[in-house]
């Protein structure tokens, strides 16, 4: 049972300088589902090479790893560290913002596995994650 | 035969608004062996959590996933995109600066995969990285 | 467009003694969705610990593998390569035989990359694999 | 302080039927340094495609998975599970028998990440492997 709610997400986004560098804002969030949707919005320091409007690889990754941990967080009430996680890119990804929507998989007694799906605001997907977090789920 | 040189390199750094945020540095490298090691500084808007000292996850994957690729642009002889990549983090990681050594392990007809080591100051393993990237070895 | 058939896949089994000693089977195919799922029955080599009537993890992997893979044949028409592959295990995974349910999440020019669900009888979701392949989509 | 001996892992294989299947057999083992080395011999139920005398790569996996597995088991001093891993092809392997090293790169308080390099009879590496097991380093 999620003791986290999304104003304590909100809060740790406002404790954490890199997060707040990403600009990541909560879309939708679902903690009995362990569903959770964020938004980074594009700024010029993300920029995968001058001019071409395109996100670098490394804030998507970064994306990717903050949505799945924080999808845990809120399923199993506690912060959670990520262990390990994949990223597969799919396309180039521009565009005003990134969507990204982590599901919990699984919260078992010690680790926690997300799919995280990261789309552009045409809603072509551009990047999938999957990632393995601690977990306090008992 | 490589015809990408470390100045090549450099001048993709100059040209990544993400990587020049990031504010990376060669610091060895060897075409013919596959090996580029890379220095990550600490600045603040990398920090995890406000006054932890601590780099964010995000940031350690984004050089894993930047010193890997630069590892097979320079084994290979031209720029070649990300494919998909883990990381496994085993150490909080903090410290004035955070080195990154890739080693190409394979550079084949299509993909190149390479592994990376992420040390802090003081030589501690933070966190390995596994990338596959596209590749131009024929 | 797809020139792959299921009974062409049938003979890819027939043809493979590594598949054949796992005795998968195709439950269902759709090539246009890129959805392919197989079943592996339970035989004693496979057994993780004897008597736990519990699968090896190394077969669940070969089954992530295999149906990852002929998920991506089956969708671009031509045999194809595993590049890399990512297993992660969710549960104990015991009965009569897994199901693994492979979908295609893009086919690009070069790679394709697969999510691959397995379950026991129950529908019990036991591990979760993402696949990286040769593509020939064009 | 590791209390699992080589003979241990004889028994642990002794005693599941797949690793028997597999003719797993270990070749050499240091507890404290975290490495296990251990052979595979071909035979005739793991060729990939009937003929080729090549390996399949299921059974790759299920051998880069058991080795991990045993170097962590040897290193930390009790069984523990397979939490996820990772597989990259990057060679036919043929050959006799095939040879897979693991090194254990850390052991943590909750799980510990292995490196497995799989090579054939002339030394060719043919795979790599990355895996996160459990662990009771404490």
């Amino acid at each position: 049972m999620s003791k986290v709610t999304v104003d304590n997400l909100k809060a740790f986004i406002g404790g954490s300088p890199f997060i707040r560098f990403l600009g990541l804002e909560i879309e939708s969030a679902d903690a009995e589902a362990g569903t959770l949707s964020m938004k980074m919005p594009m700024r010029p320091e993300l920029e995968r090479s001058g001019g071409t409007g395109q996100v670098h690889g490394g804030p998507i990754a970064s994306l990717i790893d903050t949505v799945g941990d924080f999808a845990v967080i809120l399923k199993v009430g506690a912060p959670v560290p990520t262990i390990n996680f994949r990223t597969d890119y799919l396309r180039p990804a521009g565009g005003d913002y990134l969507v990204a929507t982590a599901k919990v998989r699984r919260a078992g007694r010690t680790v926690a596995v997300v799919d995280i799906d990261v789309v552009d605001p045409e809603g072509r997907l551009c990047a999938v994650g999957r990632g393995c977090y601690g977990s306090a789920a008992g």
